[in-house]
């Protein structure tokens, strides 16, 4: 057993640091992974929450972005080298030092935990100011499920003329539909069966597609420009249906990350379009600051329950998350009175 | 048994046709997929023959860019429905009427016969004038395995200053570093052993890397912007190791197609670099003149062996392609001979 609560001791604090005082922080479904070792992760106890919103505290001396007081963000990436090529070219979440916030070791071997916590100490780099008119508990969600959707849409060139289909209408894919709108694409959700079409509609969704129908992929096929896959089933997942929507050239895009043997690919399932499959991985921060300035710009409200922060709370959200009985989003709260 | 020989009648002749004198042909591996059944085709007999070189002896009323007399090619695809959005966007090749060259039927139930024959009957998009200082015997492999290798290069922006990896040095491969080179950009071949290495950089590799080597893709990671497989043997692939030569967002495009059951794909491990998988389908029209202008103004020189057609001949290119005894492409010669 571990304890509820414990206290931890933060990387030292540099020139280029900033403590932060969380006030919320979103649940992600990579906590629940991760607490309950399904990617094989054991580094117990582990705080998780990469989701953190909360007010800077100390601010180190050669940060220029965010002064103490300030209204930030952090999201699932705490560290990179920034000074790979990737790291210079906006794809620092694909530097080979890229460090994950939390179940993660810092190069001095500090063991760096989450925003399940009263505070946590960032990187000015990874280390977002909030747009003013975003309530915090909408943009906590943004910063790890927002991003991981927004990313590959504005990548793979999203927005008006373009036919895109978000596939899984959970909390990534929820955060698809509404950007994929807010960037001026015709959306379709495509979900297995039509519980989450009335929701999938009221986020902004043109269309909607139950491939659980026969042929359901038929009447659309070589329509869409691109599909954001964010299912991370992968039993009985017929990629061949969904590859046949595409345009040619078209894109496939996973953000779902299956725990188990992946999908099979036939190269020549894959020449009636000349369609490709990837994956993507979160976003770096030019984007994360440019989809935070869309959402408060647009008025984009993440859909989220909020649950009090604290051992009950956070038992109650993993809980439901692994049930999926939740819409479309958790988001911890009431911070100030766990932590006193 | 089927005659060695037959007569055939080809389709009704339209406006848009042209007859041509066939001088010579490539011998493909489609050719070996098809007779052997490997492909579940079995409209026997069949003619194959799709990098067909020959000489314009009838011109449809409509017809605008050949005249009686002028040299023309024709490569695997022999018809599309011209009209459609894939057409218009030259994709003809993913037209969903596109029609191969031979083993295909027209809409009026006419059987469509390849280039180991006397004369053929095509469509004038499909029918390619042959710039002059390109030796026919040399310009035959480059309207299918040629073109199978440029079109994928240029539509993924290979040319100077990108890094090009030609995975698998046969047929297709060859013409893969031929062209990659003549594009500009930096081009290393990728084989299974060494004993193509020195023929490899004769066509113009600037490096070569031997799969069978213990961490031979480590020191060029995330180094490549595209790769192209040419490879069609899937046994003991591992697609994670290619995968990993790429850089952010890299492509790794297949033109081989295995005949058994595919790759395995762990989403994870697209992460590392948000890489892309994907297939390619021949070339457009467009494309084709590209690439055998491309392939007169620089000199281009296929690799090829020149065999008789007639049944020795082409026994002896089929069975020498079974066994992979081949440096790089057949072309079938001495039509005037066998067709008398």
């Amino acid at each position: 057993m571990y304890p509820d609560t414990f206290e931890f001791k933060p990387k030292p604090f540099g020139d280029y640091d900033i403590d932060i005082k969380i006030t919320c922080c979103g649940v992600c479904g990579s906590d629940l992974h991760t607490v309950t070792g399904g990617w094989g992760n054991k580094n117990y106890p582990i705080i998780p929450g990469h989701e953190i919103i909360g007010t800077a505290v100390k601010v180190g001396p050669k940060v220029t972005t965010v002064k103490v007081g300030d209204r930030v963000g952090v999201g699932a990436q705490i560290s990179a080298c920034l000074d790979c090529t990737q790291c210079k070219e906006d794809n620092e979440t694909y530097c080979k030092k890229q460090q994950d916030t939390y179940n993660s070791f810092y190069p001095d071997g500090t063991f760096a935990h989450g925003g399940y916590s009263s505070h946590i100490r960032a990187l000015e780099h990874f280390t977002f100011p909030i747009p003013d008119g975003l309530e915090s508990e909408l943009a906590a969600p943004m910063l790890c499920a927002g991003l991981t959707a927004y990313s590959p849409l504005v990548r793979n060139g999203v927005g008006p003329g373009k036919k895109v289909g978000i596939v899984g209408i959970g909390g990534i894919g929820h955060f698809g539909v509404l950007f994929a709108k807010a960037l001026g694409a015709e959306v379709w959700a495509i979900s297995r069966g039509t519980s989450k079409k009335a929701d999938a509609l009221a986020m902004g969704a043109d269309g909607f597609l139950a491939t659980q129908d026969k042929d359901w992929n038929v009447p659309h096929e070589m329509t869409f420009d691109m599909l954001l896959c964010t299912a991370s089933a992968d039993d009985g997942f017929d990629l061949s249906a969904y590859l046949s929507l595409l345009k040619v050239h078209g894109k496939f895009i996973s953000v779902g990350l299956p725990e188990g043997e992946g999908w099979k690919v036939r190269p020549m399932a894959l020449l009636a379009n000349g369609c490709l499959i990837g994956a993507a991985h979160l976003g770096s921060r030019k984007e994360t600051l440019e989809m935070l300035q869309l959402a408060a710009d647009k008025g984009i409200k993440s859909w989220v329950e909020k649950i009090p922060v604290g051992e009950k709370g956070v038992s109650e959200a993993l809980t439901r998350l692994h049930n999926n009985d939740v819409k479309y989003r958790f988001t911890l709260v009431d911070y100030d009175k766990q932590f006193q």
